[in-house]
Protein backbone atom coordinates (compact mmCIF):
# COMPACT_ATOMS: atom_id res chain seq x y z
CA UNK A 1 0.00 0.00 0.00
CA UNK A 2 1.33 3.35 -1.25
CA UNK A 3 0.05 5.95 1.54
CA UNK A 4 1.61 8.70 -0.42
CA UNK A 5 -0.01 10.61 -2.93
CA UNK A 6 2.21 10.68 -5.76
CA UNK A 7 1.75 14.26 -7.98
CA UNK A 8 2.53 13.97 -11.67
CA UNK A 9 3.75 10.42 -11.82
CA UNK A 10 2.47 8.26 -14.90
CA UNK A 11 0.36 5.54 -14.23
CA UNK A 12 1.69 2.22 -13.29
CA UNK A 13 1.37 -0.20 -15.92
CA UNK A 14 1.09 -4.12 -14.37
CA UNK A 15 0.57 -6.93 -16.20
CA UNK A 16 -1.37 -10.29 -14.91
CA UNK A 17 1.53 -11.71 -13.58
CA UNK A 18 1.98 -8.60 -11.52
CA UNK A 19 -1.34 -9.25 -9.79
CA UNK A 20 -1.55 -9.10 -6.11
CA UNK A 21 -3.96 -11.62 -6.10
CA UNK A 22 -3.68 -14.71 -6.47
CA UNK A 23 -6.13 -17.81 -6.95
CA UNK A 24 -5.79 -21.07 -5.52
CA UNK A 25 -9.13 -22.46 -6.46
CA UNK A 26 -12.39 -21.85 -9.33
CA UNK A 27 -15.83 -23.37 -9.31
CA UNK A 28 -18.69 -22.79 -11.31
CA UNK A 29 -21.47 -21.73 -9.21
CA UNK A 30 -24.16 -21.06 -11.72
CA UNK A 31 -24.03 -20.45 -15.80
CA UNK A 32 -26.93 -19.37 -17.89
CA UNK A 33 -26.69 -18.37 -21.92
CA UNK A 34 -25.55 -14.98 -20.67
CA UNK A 35 -23.62 -14.85 -17.57
CA UNK A 36 -21.06 -17.66 -15.58
CA UNK A 37 -20.41 -17.05 -11.78
CA UNK A 38 -17.30 -18.29 -10.39
CA UNK A 39 -16.54 -18.97 -6.81
CA UNK A 40 -12.88 -18.48 -6.12
CA UNK A 41 -10.42 -19.02 -3.13
CA UNK A 42 -7.90 -16.61 -3.33
CA UNK A 43 -4.99 -14.84 -1.70
CA UNK A 44 -5.95 -11.36 -1.20
CA UNK A 45 -3.44 -8.68 -1.82
CA UNK A 46 -2.07 -8.44 2.02
CA UNK A 47 -1.56 -11.86 2.14
CA UNK A 48 -4.46 -13.26 3.60
CA UNK A 49 -7.10 -16.09 2.07
CA UNK A 50 -9.65 -15.03 1.08
CA UNK A 51 -12.79 -15.50 -1.72
CA UNK A 52 -13.89 -14.13 -4.87
CA UNK A 53 -17.16 -13.69 -6.48
CA UNK A 54 -17.14 -13.45 -10.33
CA UNK A 55 -19.38 -12.43 -12.66
CA UNK A 56 -18.37 -13.55 -16.11
CA UNK A 57 -20.16 -12.39 -19.02
CA UNK A 58 -20.19 -14.26 -22.17
CA UNK A 59 -20.82 -11.13 -24.95
CA UNK A 60 -19.22 -7.65 -25.02
CA UNK A 61 -22.13 -5.08 -24.17
CA UNK A 62 -22.45 -2.66 -27.58
CA UNK A 63 -24.24 0.75 -27.28
CA UNK A 64 -24.84 2.94 -30.25
CA UNK A 65 -25.41 6.93 -29.84
CA UNK A 66 -27.76 7.34 -33.22
CA UNK A 67 -28.32 10.92 -34.22
CA UNK A 68 -30.17 12.44 -37.15
CA UNK A 69 -30.14 15.24 -39.38
CA UNK A 70 -32.68 17.53 -36.97
CA UNK A 71 -30.29 16.36 -33.72
CA UNK A 72 -31.90 13.79 -32.34
CA UNK A 73 -31.10 10.98 -30.30
CA UNK A 74 -32.48 7.44 -31.05
CA UNK A 75 -34.02 5.92 -27.51
CA UNK A 76 -35.00 2.51 -26.96
CA UNK A 77 -37.59 2.12 -24.45
CA UNK A 78 -38.35 -1.39 -22.01
CA UNK A 79 -39.08 -2.63 -18.62
CA UNK A 80 -35.96 -4.05 -17.08
CA UNK A 81 -36.44 -7.02 -14.92
CA UNK A 82 -33.93 -6.41 -13.17
CA UNK A 83 -34.15 -3.42 -11.42
CA UNK A 84 -38.10 -3.46 -11.80
CA UNK A 85 -38.62 -0.33 -13.53
CA UNK A 86 -39.14 0.80 -16.82
CA UNK A 87 -35.64 2.30 -19.01
CA UNK A 88 -35.05 4.98 -21.59
CA UNK A 89 -31.87 3.90 -22.94
CA UNK A 90 -29.65 3.84 -26.25
CA UNK A 91 -30.01 0.64 -28.43
CA UNK A 92 -27.96 -1.74 -26.91
CA UNK A 93 -26.92 -5.32 -27.16
CA UNK A 94 -24.83 -8.28 -26.86
CA UNK A 95 -21.33 -8.99 -28.96
CA UNK A 96 -20.52 -13.00 -28.79
CA UNK A 97 -17.27 -14.06 -29.25
CA UNK A 98 -15.88 -13.71 -32.89
CA UNK A 99 -18.10 -10.76 -33.57
CA UNK A 100 -16.73 -7.53 -33.94
CA UNK A 101 -18.54 -4.76 -31.76
CA UNK A 102 -18.73 -2.73 -34.59
CA UNK A 103 -21.10 -5.44 -36.13
CA UNK A 104 -23.05 -5.82 -33.30
CA UNK A 105 -23.46 -1.88 -33.31
CA UNK A 106 -24.79 -2.10 -37.15
CA UNK A 107 -26.81 -5.23 -35.86
CA UNK A 108 -28.43 -3.84 -32.95
CA UNK A 109 -28.99 -0.96 -34.11
CA UNK A 110 -31.16 -2.57 -37.33
CA UNK A 111 -33.00 -5.14 -34.99
CA UNK A 112 -34.10 -2.79 -32.48
CA UNK A 113 -35.35 0.27 -34.06
CA UNK A 114 -35.12 -0.40 -38.46
CA UNK A 115 -32.23 2.13 -38.69
CA UNK A 116 -28.81 1.24 -40.82
CA UNK A 117 -25.79 4.14 -40.39
CA UNK A 118 -23.87 5.24 -43.25
CA UNK A 119 -21.22 6.37 -40.48
CA UNK A 120 -20.35 4.34 -37.13
CA UNK A 121 -16.94 4.89 -34.72
CA UNK A 122 -15.94 4.22 -31.91
CA UNK A 123 -16.90 6.92 -28.73
CA UNK A 124 -16.10 4.94 -25.95
CA UNK A 125 -14.68 1.71 -24.21
CA UNK A 126 -15.85 0.83 -20.47
CA UNK A 127 -16.01 -1.73 -17.53
CA UNK A 128 -19.26 -1.60 -16.77
CA UNK A 129 -18.95 -3.18 -12.79
CA UNK A 130 -15.03 -4.56 -12.23
CA UNK A 131 -15.83 -5.13 -8.47
CA UNK A 132 -17.69 -7.94 -9.25
CA UNK A 133 -18.44 -8.32 -13.04
CA UNK A 134 -15.60 -8.76 -16.70
CA UNK A 135 -18.37 -7.28 -18.56
CA UNK A 136 -16.95 -4.77 -21.44
CA UNK A 137 -19.00 -2.07 -23.32
CA UNK A 138 -18.54 -0.56 -26.41
CA UNK A 139 -20.17 2.61 -27.15
CA UNK A 140 -20.11 3.95 -31.42
CA UNK A 141 -21.58 7.36 -32.66
CA UNK A 142 -23.96 6.22 -35.41
CA UNK A 143 -24.62 8.91 -38.16
CA UNK A 144 -26.31 9.31 -41.79
CA UNK A 145 -29.45 7.04 -40.48
CA UNK A 146 -31.53 5.44 -43.19
CA UNK A 147 -35.47 4.00 -41.19
CA UNK A 148 -36.01 0.26 -42.13
CA UNK A 149 -37.94 -2.35 -40.25
CA UNK A 150 -37.08 -3.32 -36.82
CA UNK A 151 -36.80 -6.93 -36.06
CA UNK A 152 -36.32 -7.03 -32.07
CA UNK A 153 -35.60 -9.89 -30.40
CA UNK A 154 -39.17 -12.21 -28.60
CA UNK A 155 -37.70 -11.17 -25.13
CA UNK A 156 -37.74 -7.56 -25.86
CA UNK A 157 -40.40 -5.77 -25.93
CA UNK A 158 -39.45 -2.16 -27.21
CA UNK A 159 -40.74 0.94 -27.73
CA UNK A 160 -38.01 3.36 -29.94
CA UNK A 161 -38.23 7.06 -29.62
CA UNK A 162 -36.33 10.35 -30.67
CA UNK A 163 -35.68 12.61 -28.20
CA UNK A 164 -33.38 16.03 -28.95
CA UNK A 165 -30.18 15.10 -27.74
CA UNK A 166 -29.80 18.44 -25.23
CA UNK A 167 -33.18 16.79 -23.53
CA UNK A 168 -31.31 13.69 -23.03
CA UNK A 169 -28.47 15.47 -21.69
CA UNK A 170 -31.04 17.08 -18.95
CA UNK A 171 -33.09 13.51 -18.15
CA UNK A 172 -29.48 12.15 -17.21
CA UNK A 173 -29.38 15.17 -14.86
CA UNK A 174 -32.69 14.74 -13.32
CA UNK A 175 -31.54 10.83 -12.97
CA UNK A 176 -34.90 10.42 -15.41
CA UNK A 177 -32.02 8.25 -17.53
CA UNK A 178 -30.11 6.05 -15.33
CA UNK A 179 -28.32 3.39 -17.57
CA UNK A 180 -24.41 3.55 -17.00
CA UNK A 181 -23.90 3.17 -21.13
CA UNK A 182 -26.47 5.28 -22.46
CA UNK A 183 -24.89 7.73 -19.69
CA UNK A 184 -21.56 7.49 -20.74
CA UNK A 185 -21.88 7.18 -24.27
CA UNK A 186 -24.15 10.45 -24.52
CA UNK A 187 -21.78 12.62 -22.44
CA UNK A 188 -18.94 11.16 -24.44
CA UNK A 189 -20.77 12.69 -27.47
CA UNK A 190 -21.05 16.04 -25.58
CA UNK A 191 -18.60 16.55 -24.84
CA UNK A 192 -16.50 15.54 -28.62
CA UNK A 193 -19.44 17.96 -30.28
CA UNK A 194 -17.79 20.82 -27.37
CA UNK A 195 -14.47 20.52 -28.47
CA UNK A 196 -15.12 20.16 -32.11
CA UNK A 197 -16.44 23.71 -31.55
CA UNK A 198 -13.44 24.48 -29.60
CA UNK A 199 -14.92 25.15 -26.58
CA UNK B 1 -44.35 -5.46 -29.26
CA UNK B 2 -44.21 -1.88 -30.76
CA UNK B 3 -42.77 -1.80 -34.27
CA UNK B 4 -43.69 1.37 -35.04
CA UNK B 5 -41.18 3.71 -33.97
CA UNK B 6 -42.81 7.13 -32.12
CA UNK B 7 -41.87 10.27 -32.45
CA UNK B 8 -42.06 12.99 -29.84
CA UNK B 9 -43.83 11.46 -27.04
CA UNK B 10 -43.22 11.52 -23.62
CA UNK B 11 -41.92 8.51 -22.09
CA UNK B 12 -44.18 5.88 -20.52
CA UNK B 13 -44.32 5.29 -16.87
CA UNK B 14 -44.91 1.79 -15.94
CA UNK B 15 -44.81 0.92 -12.18
CA UNK B 16 -43.53 -2.43 -11.31
CA UNK B 17 -47.15 -4.06 -11.23
CA UNK B 18 -47.08 -3.36 -15.04
CA UNK B 19 -43.94 -5.48 -15.81
CA UNK B 20 -44.40 -7.34 -19.07
CA UNK B 21 -42.20 -9.80 -16.84
CA UNK B 22 -43.54 -12.54 -14.76
CA UNK B 23 -41.82 -14.09 -12.21
CA UNK B 24 -42.60 -18.11 -11.56
CA UNK B 25 -39.97 -18.88 -9.34
CA UNK B 26 -36.90 -17.61 -7.74
CA UNK B 27 -33.78 -19.47 -6.57
CA UNK B 28 -30.87 -18.44 -4.41
CA UNK B 29 -27.58 -20.37 -6.48
CA UNK B 30 -25.12 -18.18 -4.71
CA UNK B 31 -24.43 -15.92 -2.13
CA UNK B 32 -21.20 -14.20 -0.38
CA UNK B 33 -20.63 -10.90 1.32
CA UNK B 34 -21.55 -8.61 -1.79
CA UNK B 35 -23.74 -10.30 -4.34
CA UNK B 36 -26.69 -12.65 -4.06
CA UNK B 37 -27.24 -14.83 -7.59
CA UNK B 38 -30.74 -15.77 -8.23
CA UNK B 39 -31.97 -17.87 -11.09
CA UNK B 40 -35.70 -17.07 -11.71
CA UNK B 41 -38.25 -18.84 -13.45
CA UNK B 42 -39.99 -16.39 -15.16
CA UNK B 43 -43.11 -15.17 -17.95
CA UNK B 44 -40.93 -13.34 -20.95
CA UNK B 45 -42.67 -10.63 -22.18
CA UNK B 46 -44.05 -12.08 -25.41
CA UNK B 47 -45.99 -14.75 -23.12
CA UNK B 48 -43.56 -17.42 -23.06
CA UNK B 49 -41.94 -19.64 -20.09
CA UNK B 50 -38.19 -18.77 -19.96
CA UNK B 51 -35.22 -18.08 -17.23
CA UNK B 52 -33.61 -15.01 -15.98
CA UNK B 53 -30.37 -14.95 -14.11
CA UNK B 54 -30.35 -11.81 -11.73
CA UNK B 55 -27.14 -10.51 -9.80
CA UNK B 56 -28.50 -8.58 -6.39
CA UNK B 57 -26.13 -6.10 -4.97
CA UNK B 58 -25.67 -5.60 -1.80
CA UNK B 59 -24.65 -2.22 -1.08
CA UNK B 60 -25.00 0.53 -3.36
CA UNK B 61 -22.06 2.37 -5.35
CA UNK B 62 -20.69 5.47 -4.95
CA UNK B 63 -17.96 6.99 -6.38
CA UNK B 64 -15.97 10.13 -5.76
CA UNK B 65 -15.25 13.32 -8.09
CA UNK B 66 -12.35 14.90 -5.51
CA UNK B 67 -10.83 18.14 -7.19
CA UNK B 68 -8.68 20.54 -5.67
CA UNK B 69 -7.79 24.06 -5.84
CA UNK B 70 -5.49 23.78 -8.79
CA UNK B 71 -7.76 21.46 -10.89
CA UNK B 72 -6.35 18.30 -10.49
CA UNK B 73 -9.04 14.95 -9.43
CA UNK B 74 -7.73 12.60 -7.12
CA UNK B 75 -7.44 8.91 -8.64
CA UNK B 76 -7.20 5.73 -7.10
CA UNK B 77 -5.02 2.97 -8.82
CA UNK B 78 -5.50 -0.71 -7.84
CA UNK B 79 -5.61 -4.12 -9.82
CA UNK B 80 -8.55 -5.03 -10.48
CA UNK B 81 -9.54 -8.91 -10.02
CA UNK B 82 -12.31 -9.41 -12.04
CA UNK B 83 -10.51 -8.10 -15.34
CA UNK B 84 -6.98 -8.75 -14.68
CA UNK B 85 -5.81 -5.41 -15.25
CA UNK B 86 -4.31 -2.16 -13.33
CA UNK B 87 -7.29 0.34 -13.04
CA UNK B 88 -6.97 4.27 -12.47
CA UNK B 89 -10.78 5.05 -10.78
CA UNK B 90 -12.48 7.95 -8.91
CA UNK B 91 -12.34 6.88 -5.05
CA UNK B 92 -15.17 4.58 -4.65
CA UNK B 93 -16.56 2.02 -2.34
CA UNK B 94 -19.87 0.31 -0.72
CA UNK B 95 -22.90 2.21 0.56
CA UNK B 96 -24.54 -0.78 2.86
CA UNK B 97 -28.16 -0.91 3.48
CA UNK B 98 -29.31 1.43 6.21
CA UNK B 99 -26.26 4.49 5.17
CA UNK B 100 -26.74 7.45 3.44
CA UNK B 101 -24.82 7.17 0.25
CA UNK B 102 -23.16 11.03 0.70
CA UNK B 103 -22.38 9.06 4.19
CA UNK B 104 -20.48 6.35 2.32
CA UNK B 105 -18.91 9.25 0.05
CA UNK B 106 -17.61 11.12 2.89
CA UNK B 107 -16.27 8.14 4.39
CA UNK B 108 -15.13 6.32 1.25
CA UNK B 109 -12.88 9.27 0.12
CA UNK B 110 -11.21 9.30 4.01
CA UNK B 111 -10.51 5.78 4.04
CA UNK B 112 -8.94 5.86 0.63
CA UNK B 113 -7.36 8.84 0.14
CA UNK B 114 -7.05 10.83 3.39
CA UNK B 115 -8.64 13.91 2.40
CA UNK B 116 -11.79 15.32 4.09
CA UNK B 117 -14.25 17.25 1.72
CA UNK B 118 -16.45 20.57 2.72
CA UNK B 119 -18.70 20.56 -0.06
CA UNK B 120 -20.31 17.15 -1.44
CA UNK B 121 -22.74 17.52 -3.93
CA UNK B 122 -24.86 14.87 -5.88
CA UNK B 123 -23.63 14.30 -9.72
CA UNK B 124 -25.26 11.54 -11.44
CA UNK B 125 -26.99 8.32 -10.34
CA UNK B 126 -26.67 5.54 -13.05
CA UNK B 127 -27.56 1.84 -12.74
CA UNK B 128 -24.26 0.07 -13.84
CA UNK B 129 -25.56 -2.80 -15.68
CA UNK B 130 -28.99 -3.40 -15.80
CA UNK B 131 -29.29 -6.72 -18.38
CA UNK B 132 -28.22 -8.65 -15.37
CA UNK B 133 -27.46 -6.98 -12.05
CA UNK B 134 -29.59 -4.13 -10.04
CA UNK B 135 -26.28 -2.09 -8.79
CA UNK B 136 -27.33 1.30 -8.34
CA UNK B 137 -24.37 3.95 -7.75
CA UNK B 138 -24.40 7.74 -7.06
CA UNK B 139 -21.66 9.96 -7.86
CA UNK B 140 -20.35 13.13 -5.86
CA UNK B 141 -18.87 15.99 -6.58
CA UNK B 142 -16.70 16.74 -3.50
CA UNK B 143 -14.79 19.93 -3.47
CA UNK B 144 -12.99 22.02 -0.70
CA UNK B 145 -10.72 19.22 0.51
CA UNK B 146 -7.78 18.82 3.42
CA UNK B 147 -5.67 16.19 3.62
CA UNK B 148 -4.97 13.32 6.07
CA UNK B 149 -3.72 10.14 7.01
CA UNK B 150 -5.57 7.28 4.85
CA UNK B 151 -6.79 3.99 6.24
CA UNK B 152 -7.74 1.42 3.48
CA UNK B 153 -9.72 -1.86 3.74
CA UNK B 154 -7.16 -5.13 4.31
CA UNK B 155 -8.35 -6.51 0.58
CA UNK B 156 -7.34 -3.28 -1.18
CA UNK B 157 -3.66 -2.33 -2.35
CA UNK B 158 -4.24 1.55 -3.29
CA UNK B 159 -2.26 4.02 -5.20
CA UNK B 160 -2.99 8.07 -4.94
CA UNK B 161 -2.55 9.88 -7.25
CA UNK B 162 -3.53 13.97 -8.47
CA UNK B 163 -3.87 14.35 -12.22
CA UNK B 164 -5.01 17.16 -13.90
CA UNK B 165 -8.62 17.42 -14.75
CA UNK B 166 -8.10 18.02 -18.47
CA UNK B 167 -6.15 14.54 -18.52
CA UNK B 168 -7.99 12.50 -17.16
CA UNK B 169 -10.85 13.17 -19.78
CA UNK B 170 -8.12 12.21 -22.34
CA UNK B 171 -7.14 9.30 -20.36
CA UNK B 172 -10.95 8.36 -20.71
CA UNK B 173 -10.62 8.85 -24.85
CA UNK B 174 -7.89 6.92 -25.37
CA UNK B 175 -9.21 4.31 -23.08
CA UNK B 176 -6.67 4.32 -20.61
CA UNK B 177 -9.43 4.73 -18.24
CA UNK B 178 -12.07 1.97 -18.16
CA UNK B 179 -14.22 2.03 -15.14
CA UNK B 180 -17.85 3.25 -15.92
CA UNK B 181 -18.17 4.62 -12.63
CA UNK B 182 -15.12 6.91 -12.79
CA UNK B 183 -16.31 7.95 -16.76
CA UNK B 184 -19.48 8.93 -15.93
CA UNK B 185 -19.15 10.87 -12.99
CA UNK B 186 -15.75 12.83 -14.46
CA UNK B 187 -17.18 13.82 -17.64
CA UNK B 188 -20.80 14.90 -15.76
CA UNK B 189 -18.48 16.64 -13.81
CA UNK B 190 -16.93 18.09 -17.26
CA UNK B 191 -20.50 18.94 -18.46
CA UNK B 192 -21.59 20.74 -15.25
CA UNK B 193 -18.33 23.13 -15.36
CA UNK B 194 -18.76 23.95 -19.13
CA UNK B 195 -22.80 24.67 -18.36
CA UNK B 196 -21.54 27.09 -15.59
CA UNK B 197 -19.30 29.00 -18.55
CA UNK B 198 -22.43 29.42 -20.52
CA UNK B 199 -21.50 27.13 -23.49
Amino acid sequence: MDTNPRVGEPPIRIDEENSPWRRHNRTVVYENDWITVYHDDVRRPDGNPGIYGVVHYRNRAVGIVAIDHRDRLLLVGQFRYTIGKYSWEIPAGGCPAGEEPIETARRELKEETGYTAKSLRLLVVAHLSNSVSDEKAFCYLAEDLTPGQPAPEVTEQLQVQWEDFASVLHRIERQEITDALTILAVQQTALMRLANQGV
